[in-house]
């Protein structure tokens, strides 16, 4: 079988490999959709090679169609099914305390041990989830990023009449802000792309681009008061250094982006308003169900947010259009025999 | 009467001024005690010039008996009170939500407008609680920080069993603890003042002193789980880049501290591992009911924290002594006739 192996920063390799054996647990299942996501780039520019091994798959936004699995799993061949990529040890504080996606010993299939960017992989069975048969193969490829979505505004408890502000209209962005609205909050996002501008409006999200003072605007349009919610999704100092002024008092900021290095945050601002940051990272199982559902029904518009669908034998071209921007959504790797 | 001025950076002057007269919903104070706070430190540094005027009058921790009040107002002419130093405007959003001490034009008395640094002072009658007799002037004069206290445990929702982290013992870590631990809280308080650290042990309160190391005294205390609730409380940025790293999954940190500058923070710690930062300041009245309960009841010592007790002459005195650091926790200006 063709598989991609990442090789050190800024290289993949494809090459041949055996097809894996699914151990008692697994199913081998046959890739058809990988994602490119913002963690893959940073695999791809060698920010995470204290967690990906040389010569290792990555790949953890995938759907997949059950190649062989346990009768005992219910899973029967040929099923299409999407990946929780998380291994957890069921033993830790957070493991224990109900949210072992958050686990202190987390292995995320994709980075830490092997992901999608191969025609086959054994994952074990209780990490899948089926797809519905109304999702097209794209759709249901963005499933996971609408997992990571519906879990920021679960945990952000985003509710209807609530004034939202994303900051960054990537992929996750444009997500959150349609799960958002989905809840009945107002929303706005803060892009600075042309191309997702374009998009973003198109899919009816109400935007504010480049060259408009965002605090400015944030300021009337909540007559003084400030963002019930704001998301920073970009992972740039200036947003961190916008978010504290743009939310009302007792407001809450949701950390969505990976800042590697420690940003300076305004904490006065923090003190003084009474503010609330927190993190939010992954899923739990209830995210998964939630984004299936939004999907399913089509509450959330998936489709248009697919820029590109390219081969693995494109997966360098691909991870290298996704890092240089421009007009560019999401890049999926099209692995589908 | 004689009366304190902050006649700017480092100075202040005392004199004679009139004795104010009371307005409709006013009562006539006698100020018998008042409590040097970090506030007033940075206001002695001149940090606050954009609110305290020239020749404005400090203090907001204050003790006072009525000399005047209307009738209407239930108070006594001889009646000890303490006084919620803030003045809101009723229509802000702060205001509209139940979080009036959050007000976005909040004028705070001895700050924005004068204050207790005096021997006669008017304020709105509805600022005024009443001092049981159990306690003594000089833990009278506790019962603003206490407020303050009392709101930092209130909001982070400390409860039974929680491991709680104060970073700084001064008068405000020192009573952060002492309510924590009121909860059923298991609490360690990081001091680096050996006076401080020998005060706390006198206490009862657990230290981690100079020479130990923070994080790894918490990784072994929380049997590798991290705090439940870290305070930071003392405005140094060694601080914040500690209480990142000893708060568990999901965990929070309170900021108590002001921090006049942007300080790094490892957001990326705030992404993996869910942590919640939030601001935390002044007081609702419930704060203020639950501080007087606690100190009427014994719960919460307050006695032994007063360091020193000055006359007005010795106010700048007092403010060195205090911006020194030192053999010091609280020190009182002593009005009373």
């Amino acid at each position: 079988m063709r598989a991609s192996f990442y090789e050190g920063a800024g290289r993949f390799r494809i090459g041949a490999a055996e097809v894996p054996k699914a151990g008692h647990d697994e199913a081998l299942l046959r890739v058809r959709r990988v994602g490119i996501c913002g963690t893959d780039l940073h695999i791809f520019q060698g920010h995470l090679d204290h967690r990906v091994p040389r010569g290792g798959v990555i790949g953890h936004e995938t759907l997949a169609e059950i190649a062989e699995a346990p009768a005992a799993s219910g899973f029967r061949a040929g099923e299409r099914v999407v990946v929780e990529p998380l291994r957890v040890c069921g033993a830790c504080r957070a493991c224990r305390t109900g949210a072992a996606y958050l686990c202190y010993r987390l292995k995320v299939l994709g980075v830490d041990e092997p992901g999608g960017m191969q025609e086959f992989w054994t994952v074990a069975t209780d990490r899948l989830l089926s797809v519905p048969a109304t999702l097209s193969d794209d759709e249901a490829a963005m499933i996971e990023p609408l997992a990571v979505a519906a879990h920021d505004v679960r945990r952000a408890q985003v509710s209807a009449g609530d004034a939202v502000v994303v900051i960054g209209g990537g992929p996750i962005g444009a997500l959150i802000a349609m799960v958002a609205r989905q809840r009945g909050a107002r929303v706005i996002v803060s892009e600075l792309n042309p191309f997702r501008v374009e998009m973003l409006a198109k899919l009816g999200i109400d935007v504010v681009g480049p060259g408009r003072d965002l605090a400015a605007f944030v300021e009337e349009w909540t007559g003084g008061d400030g963002a019930d919610v704001v998301f920073e999704v970009t992972g740039n100092a200036a947003a961190v250094r916008a978010m504290t002024g743009l939310v009302r008092v007792q407001g809450t900021i949701s950390m969505v982006a990976i800042h590697a290095e420690p940003i300076p945050v305004d904490l006065y601002r923090f003190f003084a308003r009474e503010l609330t940051l927190h993190g939010s990272r992954l899923y739990a199982r209830q995210d998964w169900e939630e984004a299936l559902r939004l999907a399913a029904t089509g509450a959330v518009t998936l489709a248009p947010l697919v820029s590109r669908r390219l081969p693995l034998e494109s997966l360098q071209q691909g991870m290298e259009e996704a890092l240089r921007g421009g007009p560019v959504m999401k890049v999926l790797i099209d692995l589908a025999p």
